[in-house]
């Protein structure tokens, strides 16, 4: 089945949810025009319609693989990627001092929707390039930057993150590759990292790894890890790749989806010789990294996104074409469209409702990530925690549209053939890394909880009560937001207490933003369909996607403040024992 | 990882939910003892985790394959089948008259949980084999009955359903297999069926086919449809397995999982020579499918309690090994078992209360077959309204709590090795097949909120609200749900409102049916606790997964209640073009 990226709705979103005309006023992103977003956004879905979709199927069924000559990507793959770097796509957000064009944040996260929709597995490879460009922008010595940013954003060359080992998941504190310093001011790195995305493959002529290690008599803890660029190539006097590192990929997993996407072990200084540059101040690698892990959440939140798009298209296509029974509740007894059948279209409409909320949430923040690179402070906090909500109820949500998909299916659906359970497959991931959606949770009811003196989840909360007026299931949400967290702010929650409740919580605080955000698109469509203005089979299924979300979707949401308000007792009312009883 | 059936919490069940021993004071269930019921439970418990479990990995990895021998299973599985078969576990629940035990219906529900738990996808061979023997016993002539039922009924021969053809899915009265009359008295067989399971295989020396068809003339839609028997080879003399019929396997369905079993294409009377045999009276092929239809979907929905069990185990295992951060709530650094962790926690007692809740439900609606079987009228209505709840609620919390387990196992859960992924990938099917879970709904809208007048559905949702007393969420939620019933049954809503509306009402009653089964169990336990009877530390995750279910899991469904009574009106609202806009 053919896709194409919604640009009509990303062109809306961009304008009333992350007011890219807005941040287009300054003088940083004066480039990010109205002409300028439309042929960004047409282009991007040029390249994801008609190179990078294609790929998505064999990339499932041949995946990478492993051979003598290193990691090898399926068929047709090689030029898809070189068609990304030649159009320039890469370089977008890049820094223009290194070659980049400098646009907002924003519009990658656009882009990258598209790509991604296209062809999710293959768009982790950008994704962890713009990572790597990240941190080396923020916390690379000038020498560094200059070696590597320009081929990097170019995307001559890519980025891997590497902070995994087998005893160290969530706990990243709890990693032991180490770092030793050589006599040329470089270090020599050893160890063992797992689920390294895009590891190694034959994309690009480098890949430039960042590793996080431990230097001699380093404290224990996130506080004694030290960030290292470790290129696949060592750079010759030229700045071109010349001898090749001790840093490879000894095996590839077999996973569950995203097959495209080689995830790799790789081991560094096998035979002693692996070299590494510092990034950052010796153990300052945690806030080196945080500064990448930010934008890779939202990025990931953006894979739910991207899941549900694909996933609602061929859903409604499939729905369109099958016939089956005819309509229960009509004159009729001809057989119809299975989209035409109530249950089915509740599906389709619930499906395009959650697709839509949380794509408005995650360029929300996107927009509120480029405004605090303006200057703002509060778009700063705000992007702070939105972004804990788009990874967690954005992947959430790619899941669950992934579902209904199969579901719209019916037995179709669970053929691999279809493509449909590929789409559920890949989606399952996004919940899992760049820490899981329970770390999410962990961070809102933490560090973002008490941000600002807990003045930025307020805020928030107040916007939306602010939004909802007209929307009394909103405004009952909101309240009951706010509610939880006077409850999970005050003495008598404790910290487990926080935690048991922090799921639900996040969900919560998850559907109220999207509420107001769909509330707020509902307003500007009605709005432009009274004047004529726009599309207007967009704006009639923006309308109803809208109401749907404010009149069902959120409703439900008020369901969980039982359990947002449940100490954690109960969970320890019982022993570990009893739960194999 | 080691799996063994809930022998326990089965016995509790079957004691306090299902009613075994009442059952067993009718002359006709008469050995279902105590002591019998024990032997069963543990005769079953051993045979799965013993020999079927330890295959499961492999058939999903090796899959049953085509050749040109006809189908083959994995290695093992033609062993673990004759094991069961040699044990006379296929005969529990089929009729002493054809060699069978005789044993309620329930029974053979705890004993397939324990095969399915360790083998979805091989238990369903002899799921459909009791179908076919369900179907034989109620509408087969005596002929065929002697011919086939003592073998169906040991396992000797297997037996499958053919309904669905390419354009006949949810629409059964679509499909368009012919039956022309022979001179012999039996019929000619053609046409193609697709998603058999366990259509061809290597396990038995014979296959009954049950395959749905059209005579010369019969009327159109579901009132045309006959049922024939068509075995895979002809009976001789001494009805031996003979000639082989002309009904053969064309291809298998590459899936999402359950790969163990085979989902064939088949073909009939390519070479005009199928013979078959009437099942019932010409143009009742329905009504004969029907009866092995709502046993089948009893056992598709236990399927969901199947896989929750295996990846709840999972998972407590995974849980308990795993070590990874400090709790943030304690005082001590060191890294402590994730199962200590409140979000982990909160999870896994998730999955308890959601697998306890709907095995609850389906052995409760299992109960109610065999009182019904006994003579008792409203049991059978109750069992009817609750062969849609236990299905489609059944199945989605199996496919809820495989996706919780892969979340607790973090990165390795995506990871194909570690398991958890199959029990997601295996759960997805449920949902589907046996009528989706839409048609569950709209059978309850349809037919069973009309049934007896509204008495039955009004029997079940008093019921609950009487033994809601204590506990004030399941008392509002049965509020709610009486209410939504108001509403759909009053003139107000038509048929489209009510479909509309199916799934989220289907969901608030299923839920309420839990919660009102897991009270039910929380007093039992807490009075067993009270005298010191029983497994305290089995009786003490009993309670706190009550608790748990009726106190954040019951709330929740109330947050469905604008869904299920919204009108269609949002739905049509927008054309099917917008969709696709």
């Amino acid at each position: 089945m053919s896709f194409m990226p919604p640009v009509t709705e990303q062109r809306f979103v961009l304008e009333h949810i992350a007011g890219i005309a807005r941040l287009a006023e300054s003088e940083r992103f004066a480039d990010a025009s109205g002409d300028m977003v439309d042929a960004i956004l047409e282009g991007a879905a040029q390249l994801a319609a008609g190179e990078w979709a294609p790929l998505n199927r064999l990339g499932d069924t041949e995946g990478a693989k492993l051979t003598d000559k290193g990691v090898v990507m399926p068929d047709g793959y090689v030029e898809a990627y070189r068609a990304y770097v030649e159009g320039g796509w890469g370089t977008i957000a890049a820094p223009v001092e290194f070659g980049g064009q400098g646009m907002p944040f924003t519009m990658a996260i656009a882009i990258m929707e598209s790509l991604g929709s296209a062809n999710m597995a293959f768009a982790l490879c950008p994704i962890l390039s713009v990572g790597s460009i990240e941190s080396l922008t923020h916390h690379g010595s000038e020498e560094l930057q200059v070696a590597y940013l320009p081929k990097l954003s170019s995307g001559e060359w890519t980025g891997t993150m590497n902070l995994t080992e087998p005893q160290a998941g969530s706990d990243v504190g709890a990693l032991k590759t180490k770092a030793e310093p050589a006599e040329d001011g470089s270090w020599r790195i050893k160890g063992q990292k797992i689920f390294i995305t895009f590891g190694e493959h034959d994309l690009a002529s480098n890949i430039v790894h960042l590793v996080l290690a431990r230097t001699p008599g380093a404290p224990e803890g996130t506080k004694g890890i030290s960030l290292f660029l470790v290129p696949r190539y060592r750079l010759d006097e030229n700045g071109e790749p010349g001898e090749e590192n001790d840093a490879r990929c000894v095996s590839l997993e077999h996973k569950l989806g995203i097959n495209a996407s080689p995830t790799c072990v790789m081991s560094y200084g096998d035979n002693d010789d692996c070299h590494g540059w510092l990034i950052g101040p010796e153990n300052g690698g945690m806030r080196a990294m945080f500064t990448m892990m930010n934008n890779a959440r939202l990025n990931v939140g953006l894979q739910g996104v991207q899941i549900g798009e694909r996933a609602t298209q061929q859903a409604v296509s499939f729905a369109r074409e099958r016939v089956q029974s005819a309509r229960a509740g009509g004159n009729s007894r001809e057989p119809v469209a299975i989209i035409e059948h109530p249950d089915v279209r509740r599906m389709l409409l619930r499906m395009k409702a959650a697709t839509m909320a949380t794509r408005a949430l995650v360029y929300y923040a996107a927009g509120q990530v480029d405004a605090a690179t303006l200057g703002d402070d509060e778009a700063k906090a705000r992007s702070e925690v939105l972004t804990p909500l788009a990874k967690a109820y954005g992947t959430d949500m790619g899941c669950e549209v992934a579902s209904l998909g199969v579901q719209v299916h019916g037995g179709m659906g669970f053929i691999e053939e279809t493509g449909a359970a590929q789409h559920y497959r890949d989606a399952r991931i996004a919940p899992i890394y760049e820490g899981t959606n329970g770390i999410q949770a962990a961070d809102l009811v933490g560090r973002k909880l008490r941000l600002g003196g807990g003045a930025a989840l307020a805020s928030l909360l107040s916007d939306i009560a602010a939004g909802a007026t007209e929307e009394p299931a909103l405004a009952a949400l909101a309240g009951d937001c706010e509610a939880v967290v006077g409850w999970l702010s005050s003495g008598d929650a404790d910290t487990d207490d926080q935690l048991a409740a922090s799921y639900p919580f996040l969900t919560m605080v998850s559907v109220a933003t999207c509420g107001w955000l769909m509330a707020r698109q509902l307003r500007v469509a009605e709005a432009q369909l009274g004047t004529g203005e726009g599309d207007s089979e967009f704006l009639k299924m923006k309308i109803a996607a809208s109401r749907f979300y404010l009149d069902q979707m959120v409703p439900e949401a008020r369901g969980l403040k039982a359990a947002a308000t449940a100490r954690a007792d109960i969970l320890y009312s019982v022993s570990d024992e009893s739960f194999a009883a």
